[in-house]
């Protein structure tokens, strides 16, 4: 834990402390001490007098003990000296609150500050942040009031705005965080850094982020690959219009939603999108462990929510099953003959705190089931106090250990009990939708564990160094992009088959070229100043023989000499024509972002409009591959069958 | 208001009153007592011994004045005798609480009840329900412990077990009704008469409906259509499991939600897909006007939530565009030069107050506004009681009555703020996107109401009579369905062009047929023992010539004799052949809900994997066949691009 220093640090300096109440400086100081901070508290003022009883340096170099973490109150313009001082001082890690360094355009400022600190190896968070928060050590060293509701979340939130919203929230809805992270411009710490941190920190067992745009994608993905914790994202600007707001509000680059997707996959990051659902899930991935197979079963005391759990179930890719018969011989022993052994599990408004635990023990008990949802309709026979100590005692009374999740749907009551269920560590919603949801969340960790892919398989004979060559010399050239000849050539020597191609520059070379080929034939004009071919009739399909082929050439020659600006023709290309039974579109991209790229999809210009086309971060494996095609299987599979059809009917 | 006497009675009886705190009827006659009821309440019970301090009688037709309700608290056997004596006395309506009618499987008792309520032209709700509550008189005629929160939602539940926890949750979330009404198996009253009731009642502004399946589903929609009050369904069992659930638990017909979907937009009904979303739309549509106008103008003093809000709003179908000049002008002069007078508007960490209440006023005000989001994200520097006054403040000054949505990101204080804005009629919630999600649902009311069909218009020269009299023959001449010739007779008399058919016998019938058509040709076999010509080679394509005539035929009839069973043969369809764009299938089905049902479509068997049909109930007005074929343009779209591309290529 290489970041210990700085997120359990024993001594914490404020530097830009003030005894003023409205002042940030002040705040810090006394949320440090409020909160409950054991460690030592440091305020450093130029003044000295000393700030609610502690004593106050003039300067942190006067502080006669090691200091690990300062966290800097003072104007931008001043954080490159005091960093000075701090990092003379041997400081660990330095917390920069200031704003009015990248994100209003000030990068001199900010690349002076991290300057500073990489001269004394110290380390920054920020600048622009609230601070950090870590509640198993009652450390609030920032500006926000009060410490995040005790938990095991790890939460860090690129928007310093919602922190004190998010740290609310935890209160509110009794959804507890070990850390609380405002991470800011990332001028040094970045999420791949704090989240391998939470990684080894065992008071975190579920790391969330709220996240406008990720600094250094590629390395974020390789960090989070070999992460087992759950980790949960809400990515804001995924629409058209919030992508442009995310990119304005931050600064960061925005890349397209379709490569996050892609690449957070690969990632094994489970996605959030909305605030409800991040709470919720990272909740629910907190407190219980992933789930193992398919098989959800569902206890209710009422039909209706159950209905509403069932299509929810589906909706989710968790169709609900009937019990194992050896359960249901069980469970009909426990409930009212007018229940239901089916799934739900349907014990009836007669259901008792007794029945509850009876039910759910025998559930969790047997080996076919793979997680368990409890629910609970208030009713005026059973307190949803009684009903939740009846789930309590079912899970306690249970041998094996399975997801469970809880839904009390109610009013005031069923608050009380599913903050009480929360405190005994079994995740509870006020809906059986939402609690679904977060079951499936619990499956998917898993599954998206189980198929990130660390190793991508390299393919064998693969000629690197010629590729390389081979495009170093174009360049050398002057060539600014491949022709179609030339990337072809590329792509045999990666062992990817094409069709053969050559170049005429007369109508007798196409001639002695076509001699070695199968008609049907296909010409194309080459140029480097034409892009769109067809446009400029540079192109003819379906050239069946010789007379074709010497009328095709002198067509497109004739087409390319009577466009008005001047153009230089390398000649005529003449290929073998193609049929085939569907065209797709493979491509890669340099993406802000994630680096290098990978994009297919549907291909044709034609099918841009169903933009059905899915990312994944280079080099991509096999498993990952296969995932590409099959996303973009329900057209393709439409596209099949309407093909068939044409075929049977035309 | 026909049911004025049963949903505000004067006088409420309570048949089967007891003593007993544990019996339903000691309950009952006790809520009406605390919920502050104004009127008499006659409690009934054959000892006759005064209950809470009220004169009891031994029959209810002991009491000497008029009764308009009674609530029948008897085992479900006593009720037809109950009821008896109620129609006797001249009793209004009747609530029947008791179960073990129909939902399981009595519907002998349940029958007798309903005869002895028409006999008195009586009113019947139930049986099996937990009773009416009426909020707006204090009355409180079930046995849930208290009322709703008071408000103007009127809200309708088929699921009794879900009553209370409905009732608790108003109070919970300050989700205001004037109405909860348990609706149960609808012997006599059912959706229709009861939503025709709140139409007319001023207490109720929005009507919500938890439903597992209607009965009388063409009778609702035709209700609905000519109600202008905003009508909020969450109906059960959409899914596959979902539908087998509700159906099994409400022992009502859960049709398929394909057809639920049709209906329901003709019906002019915005859906709600879970509880919170029933509740969240149900507060914005009782307490605001439509939205007219696509124009979203969102207020925020945080980026972060502002990118939430801007990617919900683009999912939600109003895409954020910036303020009009005008607009910006004014908010310049209003907020910090560093926030933001895009849209959403960025007051920025420093709103205060008063900045809250002058930019929304200055944004009401804008004639090209449609309606406005105010959002808050919790901060040091101001309250959200702070915000939420100003918010107040801004709407309370502005002279245009235009939508006002508002959502607070934060924790206890947040949630106070919410509850203190519902108070002032402003919908508010805890998160950006499902304030959107209900600004989008006081659009879609206006829209949706714009486009209710009420009387569809007739195709001219429709030979209605000759129609029946055609299919009448037909089941006289013992055929239990059309074969091909005689649907294209039927499409002809209703003006639907066919293509050219006609039925061979012999090899030289086929031949003379062939003379006055247009080759190619198509032969399919015809046979009322053949429901899949083609997987018996029954069907040839694309006959060019006579030859092929002749050799098709024969090799029909050939194949058709090698089948091994027997078989009646009437010969062969010789026919043109049709090509064109695009395959679609259109049907009815007698759907046991909705009754004659139109179905649209994507055709051939091939493309049933994509399933992309729509259901409409019958008869279908134009703009409605219009979204019909809308709804399966995407797919539509791929195709044709598709099939342009095949037509390129090949």
């Amino acid at each position: 834990m290489d970041l210990k220093s700085f997120f359990y640090p024993e001594t914490v300096a404020v530097v830009g402390a003030s005894s003023d109440q409205t002042k940030i400086g002040y705040q810090i100081v006394s949320n440090l001490k409020s909160g409950g901070y054991a460690g030592n508290i440091v305020p450093v003022n130029r003044n000295g007098n000393d700030i609610l009883g502690l004593k106050t340096y003039r300067s942190i170099t006067d502080y006669p003990e090691k200091v690990d973490l300062a966290i800097l109150s003072v104007p931008a313009i001043s954080t490159p000296a005091v960093a000075e001082e701090c990092g003379k001082k041997g400081v660990f890690g330095i917390v920069v609150v200031a704003s009015g360094f990248a994100e209003t355009g000030n990068t001199k400022l900010e690349d002076d500050l991290s300057e500073v600190c990489r001269k004394y190896n110290m380390r920054l968070l920020g600048p622009n942040v609230v601070g950090i928060m870590n509640s198993s050590i009652k450390l609030n060293a920032s500006f926000a009031p009060y410490l995040p509701y005790p938990g095991s979340i790890g939460m860090i939130s690129q928007s310093g705005a919602m922190i004190i919203a998010l740290d609310a929230r935890t209160i509110r809805d009794k959804v507890g965080m070990s850390h609380l992270i405002s991470i800011g411009n990332m001028a040094d710490l970045g999420f791949s850094e704090i989240i391998s941190f939470m990684n080894e920190d065992h008071n975190v067992s579920c790391i969330s982020i709220y996240a406008e745009g990720i600094k250094n994608g590629r390395d974020f993905v390789e960090t989070a690959k070999a992460i087992k914790k759950p980790i949960i994202m809400l990515k804001a600007g995924i629409s058209k219009h919030g992508t442009i707001a995310a990119a304005s509000h931050t600064g960061s680059l925005a890349g397209s939603h379709k490569v996050y997707d892609g690449a957070l996959i690969q990632a094994g990051v489970i996605r959030a999108y909305n605030i409800d659902e991040l709470f919720d899930l990272s909740l629910t991935l907190s407190l219980q462990p992933g789930m193992e197979g398919d098989n959800l079963i569902v206890v209710t005391n009422g039909g209706g929510i159950g209905v509403l759990a069932t299509d929810s179930a589906d909706q989710n890719g968790l169709p609900l099953n009937d019990p194992p018969d050896d359960l249901k011989a069980v469970i009909r022993k426990i409930i009212p003959e007018f229940g239901s052994l089916r799934n739900p599990i349907d014990m009836s408004a007669m259901a008792s705190s007794e029945m509850y635990s009876k039910t759910i023990s025998s559930v969790m008990d047997n080996e076919k089931v793979s997680a368990i949802l409890a629910m609970y309709c208030e009713v005026a026979n059973l307190s949803p106090m009684e009903a939740a100590k009846g789930i309590v005692s079912g899970v306690t009374n249970a041998k094996r250990n399975i997801p469970v999740v809880a839904a009390f749907v109610g009013g005031l009551e069923s608050d009380k009990a599913i903050e009480y269920l929360i405190g005994q560590g079994i995740p509870s919603f006020g809906a059986p939708d939402i609690a679904v949801q977060c079951i499936s969340a619990l499956r998917l960790h898993l599954k998206l564990n189980d198929e990130i892919c660390i190793n991508p398989e390299q393919p064998d004979n693969l000629e690197k160094t010629s590729v390389s060559g081979t495009i170093k010399s174009y360049l050398e050239r002057g060539f600014k992009s491949l022709n179609e000849i030339q990337s072809k050539e590329i792509f045999n020597m990666y062992g990817i088959q094409t069709n053969k191609t050559d170049l005429a520059t007369s109508v007798e070379e196409a001639e002695k070229i076509s001699v070695g080929m199968k008609f049907p034939l296909v010409l194309k004009i080459q140029s480097p100043d034409i892009l769109h071919k067809s446009d400029v009739g540079g192109v003819i399909l379906n050239i069946k023989d010789k007379t074709d082929l010497i009328n095709g050439f002198n067509r497109i020659i004739s087409n390319s000499s009577s466009l008005r600006e001047k153009i230089q023709v390398d000649g005529v290309t003449v290929q073998e024509m193609v049929s085939g039974d569907l065209e797709t579109v493979i491509g890669t991209i340099n993406d802000p972002t994630f680096g290098p790229t990978v994009m297919f999809g549907l291909g044709g210009t034609e099918v841009q409009a169903i933009n059905d086309v899915t990312f994944r971060m280079a080099p991509v494996c096999k498993t990952e591959a296969l995932k590409m095609i099959d996303s973009a299987e329900i057209i393709y599979q439409a596209i099949r069958q309407i093909r068939k059809r044409l075929s049977y009917t035309n």
